[in-house]
């Protein structure tokens, strides 16, 4: 059987879970508090990161080139354009998700407000959250500009890079950290993304310690 | 005429430029001190990074993305293998240095010893400097490793993954910080990487400033 090992609100383990649920792949779902850094967990991978896959008798490491090989190896439905030009576009835009996003925006709220109280870290640093609430505004009218010209976020399939997105947007959602009055456009296309069977799983997810906002699940929210 | 924006000790920029020019891509280099974030740069790139390659009329930001762009539409000669998991295998070590490395060895080293006095942010932080000096050890052992069971990095061929370890290694020696004698195979691979024509322009690298040790040219260092 397929494994994941994983964590609910890491959004390159849910970039991964999004792509495996679209393409009909099994997979069982292990969750890992790999910040805890066990043995068992350092053994099947060094770089103590998740996600892992374990595909078959691989173990796999590194979200982005898991699923450069998932739609290599399973490439319906398709979550990659045929033409270089337009492979380009997913590509510079899950990177922009993953790297800068990440940067700016993911690692400033989700470190403060949730995993410093999961490790033990301390209280959230407010300039920090600060800093993080206003990136977010940025990006999400850079969201608008794209969803203004086009049906995806990198042309007009639904693409890796909307996973990308989806994936960083919706654990932020969880904690309640998405304005998402700032933009009806990309209102309408998380809406579109949420009501995928593939994302059935993610609306699921429960960290202790932090329930659900009432809205994170709701289809209409 | 093509155009790369760079800057000399950027890896991200030497990966571009190596894989342009194995693949004889002729390309104009202009050097950004991007920290310095004029208006022109940022215009033309609004996440203020380098590389930036001016394509033909595209502008292509996201060296990864650049690089999967090239290998497909310029395939000869190639940088990923044809079978899928080679090709995992190829993206994976690419994000592991480009991710990585490039957070527990090269942007430690770098940020302290060059850029601080480049961007004129004060003295180095000797910790900083010691954490990245104890974690090349760990790299460079693994990279021994690797090379002990493949003629390149990820497998048979030279790939991109050559490329980015070099791009992250070549920028680390020019300020003199990789222990050559650590690993007798780590240094016949950069020596192989080293002597390739691809390489003579990041060879002729010159930062104002910081003069180029002796050895970091040298093809017999």
């Amino acid at each position: 059987m397929n494994r994941l090992y994983h964590f609910a609100l890491s959004p390159y383990c849910r970039k991964v879970r999004l792509v495996l649920a679209e393409k009909r792949i099994e997979v069982e779902l292990v969750e890992e508090r790999y910040w805890d850094k066990e043995a068992d967990f350092l053994r099947r991978n060094p770089a103590g990161k998740v996600p892992i896959l374990k595909f078959g008798s691989r173990m796999m490491a590194e979200s982005q080139a898991i699923c450069e090989y998932l739609e290599e190896t399973h490439p319906e439905p398709a979550l990659m354009p045929k033409d270089p030009e337009a492979r380009y576009e997913v590509r510079r835009l899950t990177a922009w998700f993953d790297d800068k996003f990440n940067e700016e925006v993911t690692t400033r709220l989700m470190t403060e407000r949730l995993f410093k109280k999961l490790m033990g870290g301390g209280y959230p640093d407010s300039t920090m959250v600060k800093a993080g609430a206003r990136a977010i505004k940025y990006h999400l009218d850079y969201m608008h500009y794209l969803l203004e010209q086009r049906r995806w976020l990198a042309g007009p399939e639904l693409s890796l890079a909307d996973f990308a997105a989806a994936a960083h947007l919706s654990c932020l959602d969880y904690i309640s950290d998405v304005d998402w009055n700032r933009s009806e456009t990309v209102k309408d296309w998380y809406a579109k993304i949420k009501s995928r069977p593939a994302f059935r799983s993610i609306l699921a997810d429960q960290v202790p310690g932090f329930p659900q906002p009432a809205h994170y699940a709701d289809l209409d929210f």
